[in-house]
């Protein structure tokens, strides 16, 4: 590293650590002041870089739109990203508090600093290094960073719809996703669609003694163990009847492509600590991870949860569960059928309600698209070797949702680890990719210089 | 009622309450100095009434042994009860704190008003308007009050045998048990026994992204819930192998006798609030609530429990869970046999362990002991009716090892009803009660004059 690189990299270090300090965990309501203040300080360090940029105000929480449209006749880039964060619990596993960014071991420890602010940040930076140098860039950039991501970007599209003219743009660019490997820089092209929801099952008003009225009466624990049990079978089949119908399955010739991805099974079970890969029959881990939905329980609660024992049997247990979707399944659909399923196995005894959570289609990339080349010439740069295409298993459910609003594509150029603990505690960047992300970036908008 | 008895009966609460206002809840070792304190002051007001006692302590928290034995040639009685209480959650459920006894539409609230505080305090009020008025007693008594007996009294058996000669008895008596109804004064002829455990499924070393490894692995909450699942069948039969080997059914006539309790079992569904009353096929509710073994989830956590959404797959999911049993069934044979199952259900994919929280027998009373007469006209003075025979599906685990290592048999007449939310939020005793309580327990002593 050169002497003026690395103060670049501490430079930008400390700035990325200044955005990585607002608590803008978007599911919380008692964090709303703080997506406001981050929203705010983001537009405020656009503005300072040159960019007009504004808060556009939501029903939830503010989407911050900045643009830089000076170079007449170029193409126009909409940069997408979020600012808002997972929540932090367990807080006890963090090893350095969430909000106050940390450095150890090549790595930058906060929450958000690999989702997605830090990647975000790699993309400003790069933007902010070429107006120092060149007074102004080489193309039009328009960047949409929202502050509901993490909760299923409820209200992103009214502001799309609203603002449609100033979103306007020839293609979509984000950075959200990891890559295939440390070292291997990689293009995904496949994200799946998501349906998130919540049972409640309730069976007497208050609390009873276990002892007392044990015997009596249908325990609501088991009524919702019974019934998660019976939304898969033992061969990892989803049983929701019609779930299947509408999946569109990759393309054999991608499949194959990724089939020859050096995936070590072993290697990443020992990393995630797993006792065993087990899933859904027929399908490999890969595939099970990036092309076919999945059902999960993201949380479970009933009773007594405290240290030691209570006798009790709950009035009440709830689970947290979502379903992640491949291209064509319809997640309002496949929710109203989750629901239809779990009424008509709800055992006699108790009560069941539902909590709708959010929901999004799957997307994927036409890996043929002109500006895909580009992304590969950018890391090509950056790492000195091609990237490889992936998908990805997660969900940005706004993406096909503007895709058809704006009628633009979005290419997925991502740049940290997989095993960077997004949505878990001790969540990080390694600084390394930190700053191939920057090259990267700079590299993909220099690359549109006449 | 009179002045003057009404003017007894507030000074009476008055002292109960402050009985009350120690929050003595034993299962949680931040609270281990209340229960000191709580002993302590129940010692000291002892004393004044003109008992020897002291303070015995254990492993745990210390119980509280007083004794006035001064009628010489008269029989003993040895009174067991407890000073410790249930955790209070959820908090947030309660009209007036837990630990701030209210008065309110005939009923003094707060956690151990019936459970058991305020049933003890009805025998030592007794105890002192004796000693007040007639400046001793018509026979020995010992009270053995401890401070473990809702976590199982695990060390209560240490204090037992090493103090066997002051403990020495010709009966025992317990009020720790509801009445039948309203209005119905009861003598319990059987408590069920209790087996409480817990299992923690794991299956990777940390949360992971449900969307990123959502489909690779089994998730331990569907683990946990299939094994819950698989502990009973949808006939409400415990899936165990040999659970019900030992079971020592009721004799025929008791359960004659108790098949013509006035049981409404629709006032019964209506005041839980229950959707359904369902359980064990073959008995009837009463059957199943007090002489068939039963299991019930008492607590179950994993994941994301809070408000909102989080995409996640928790690393480890558990549950709480207990066996009622009934006489003969042994309860460590019992979780032997709960842990070997478990073991053998356990899915691929995750690691079991358990974590071993209390248990005890079941007891059985006989109802021909000539102390029981004694009971049944002390409550006709009180309540002007007959008492009638009843079970009750709680447990009082070291009655039955009192009763071996003492030689004695226990009495037990207790004087709250079963919807005073014992373990529960707002748990109550009713003035009524409490008075009629008071009684009971003076005419009972007073019927060993001479």
């Amino acid at each position: 590293m050169t002497k003026d690189s690395e103060f670049q990299l501490k430079n930008a270090l400390k700035n990325c650590k200044a955005f990585l300090e607002f608590p803008s965990i978007s599911t919380s309501p008692s964090h709303k002041n703080d997506l406001h203040h981050c929203a705010e300080w983001l537009k405020n360090y656009l503005i300072e870089m040159g960019f007009k940029a504004d808060l556009y105000p939501t029903a939830g929480h503010p989407a911050v739109i900045a643009r830089w449209h000076k170079a007449e006749g170029a193409p126009t880039v909409l940069l997408y990203g979020h600012y808002d964060v997972q929540p932090v619990e367990p807080l006890e596993l963090w090893e350095t508090p969430p909000f106050t960014p940390n450095i150890r071991d090549g790595y930058l420890y906060a929450r958000g600093a690999s989702d997605d602010k830090g990647q975000v940040f790699c993309h400003i930076w790069a933007l902010r290094q070429l107006l120092e140098k060149d007074g102004k860039l080489p193309l039009n950039v328009t960047l949409l960073i929202e502050g509901e991501e993490e909760i299923g970007s409820p209200h992103l599209m009214d502001v799309v719809t609203e603002h449609q003219e100033l979103l306007k743009a020839d293609f979509g660019l984000v950075s959200d996703t990891p890559m295939f490997a440390p070292g291997m820089p990689s293009i995904c092209i496949g994200l799946r669609g998501l349906t998130y929801m919540e049972m409640v099952v309730q069976s007497t008003t208050g609390d009873l003694h276990s002892g007392q009225q044990g015997g009596a009466l249908l325990n609501p624990i088991h009524a919702l163990a019974k019934m998660i049990t019976q939304l898969k079978n033992d061969e990892g089949k989803i049983q929701i009847p019609g779930f299947y119908d509408d999946v569109l399955e990759m393309p054999a010739h991608l499949r194959e492509q990724i089939a020859k991805l050096p995936f070590d099974e072993q290697a990443y079970q020992e990393e995630l600590g797993a006792t065993d890969l087990v899933g859904e029959k027929g399908y490999s881990t890969l595939e099970r991870r990036w092309f076919r939905p999945t059902l999960d329980c993201n949380g479970i609660v009933g009773g007594y949860i405290q240290e030691g024992a209570k006798t009790v049997i709950p009035a009440k247990a709830s689970a947290k569960f979502s379903m992640r979707l491949v291209p064509n399944q319809d997640p309002k659909k496949i929710e109203a059928m989750a629901k239809d399923y779990l009424k008509s196995i709800k055992p006699k005894g108790v009560t069941l309600t539902f909590i709708d959570h959010h929901g999004g289609h799957a997307y994927r990339v036409n890996p043929d698209h002109p500006v895909v080349d580009k992304a590969k010439a950018a890391l090509k740069i950056a790492y000195g070797k091609d990237a490889v295409f992936q998908a990805e298993g997660g969900s940005i459910p706004v993406l096909p949702s503007m895709q058809a609003a704006l009628g633009i594509d979005f290419i997925l150029m991502g740049f940290n680890h997989s095993n960077d603990n997004i949505h878990a505690p001790n969540e990080r960047f390694s600084l390394e990719c930190f700053e191939k992300g920057i090259i990267a970036a700079h590299a993909f908008y220099s690359s549109f210089k006449k």
